[in-house]
């Protein structure tokens, strides 16, 4: 290959927003952990394209693994690199899922995801993973989690409007996802997304977390708790590893 | 009219089957308690259908109503009996849903409901009815919740297998609902069915409840607790009523 391939030069370009340097070593470092043999869950969002991207190159090269994407848009990625797909009846467990989250708590490792719209295809590959590895920069991290985004929440199409009622009586003010023209958002799921304030609430995320699930409508909500292994933070200088096992 | 038309016919007809003449009482009941200017929830399976019928025959003869039917089939006999629909955005209360169950245990009043397909629809209309009216036959009151059919839980087709795999775990015994031909059974809201046994889980029909509900991939289950008001029995002779109220 000459050193001007496209993919050299992605790899060796100095980007000028400091975000996506960040992001470019998170997920390089993400990248790294996909070992020979494994079973992977490949995430959704601009950190987790760019780990699919350098997995993409690594399986190129010889790297035996067999992968579940988290979103349709992850599965056609790999599916272009030419990773392996492997599905649920074949592989019950995954030895690694790597994603991005929208926000990271502190301590907790507590995680809001979803704001691309797959949380639930998220949740169901990375429940059954045996480390969630998840690759962010220093924004996503935060002290009270909800401080930045809403916590978004699948509903059911049908009865919306009472979903939405439900959750707005248990105070998470919720708002319905839509497109610039107005018409709701659907997700790989074909369900629609209402956005839930949870500072607002009054509920910590544990408290939050079971109330969606009581809720009739709710199908999954974006709280990820109790499920992250490590976190790695990227910076435009390297990389802080978040791991309560160390 | 003729005493000859189809419907007075159908009315005064003498069903063989026991079950069925049950069925018709406790149908003429529900049907009767539907009143003007209500909001109603109509319900699924072969009751309900029944009940719809009457309340259709009512509408024609003046009755005004608006309704919201729980099933793709429901919907469609109710519209061609002219039988006004409304909608959630429209109509956040219901005075009354009418629908029947498979199983309803005495004394609580806890009933297992979906296995016509439609329990997703059935819980998001009923929980926001004021009033839930249970038409059933003699056969479907049980000591214990389970002990004839399994409780149908609607999960995500996406990772069922993974879904039913946690459903295994807790005791449950899922089995997947098929069509003749092996394919999986598809639900309104696009999901898939599995069978569960709540005697074999060892769990309290509120336990199971709370574990499907946080079980990832589960999108609502048949377990209709704490929601009934009224439950009356048709059988050859008459009705009974079981109300907790009265």
């Amino acid at each position: 290959m000459s050193s001007s391939s496209p993919q050299d030069s992605a790899r060796t370009a100095v980007p000028h927003d400091p975000a996506e340097a960040a992001k470019r070593k998170a997920a390089a470092y993400a990248a790294a952990q996909v070992q020979d043999g494994m079973a992977v869950g490949l995430g959704s969002g601009t950190t987790s394209k760019l780990v699919i991207d350098e997995v993409g190159r690594r399986v190129k090269e010889g790297l035996r693994i067999k992968a579940i994407a988290t979103s349709i848009q992850s599965h056609h990625q790999a599916v272009a690199l030419g990773i392996p797909i492997t599905n649920f009846a074949e592989t019950p467990r995954l030895d690694l899922a790597v994603d991005g989250a929208d926000e990271v708590q502190r301590g907790s490792l507590s995680l809001i995801k979803g704001h691309g719209g797959a949380l639930l295809r998220e949740k169901l590959v990375e429940i059954i993973a045996d480390r969630l590895l998840i690759a962010v920069d220093p924004r996503k991290i935060v002290d009270v989690l909800g401080s930045v985004f809403q916590v978004p929440v699948e509903v059911v199409p049908f009865g919306w409007e009472s979903t939405a009622k439900r959750l707005r009586d248990l105070g998470f003010a919720p708002e319905l996802r839509v497109h610039e023209d107005g018409k709701p958002y659907i997700t790989d799921g074909q369900h629609y997304i209402l956005h839930c304030d949870l500072p607002g609430s009054g509920l910590s995320p544990e408290d939050a977390a079971e109330a969606f699930n009581r809720t009739v409508g709710v199908v999954e909500h974006g709280l990820f708790l109790g499920m992250t292994s490590q976190v790695v933070i990227g910076s435009a200088e390297g990389i802080e590893i978040l791991d309560p096992a160390r």
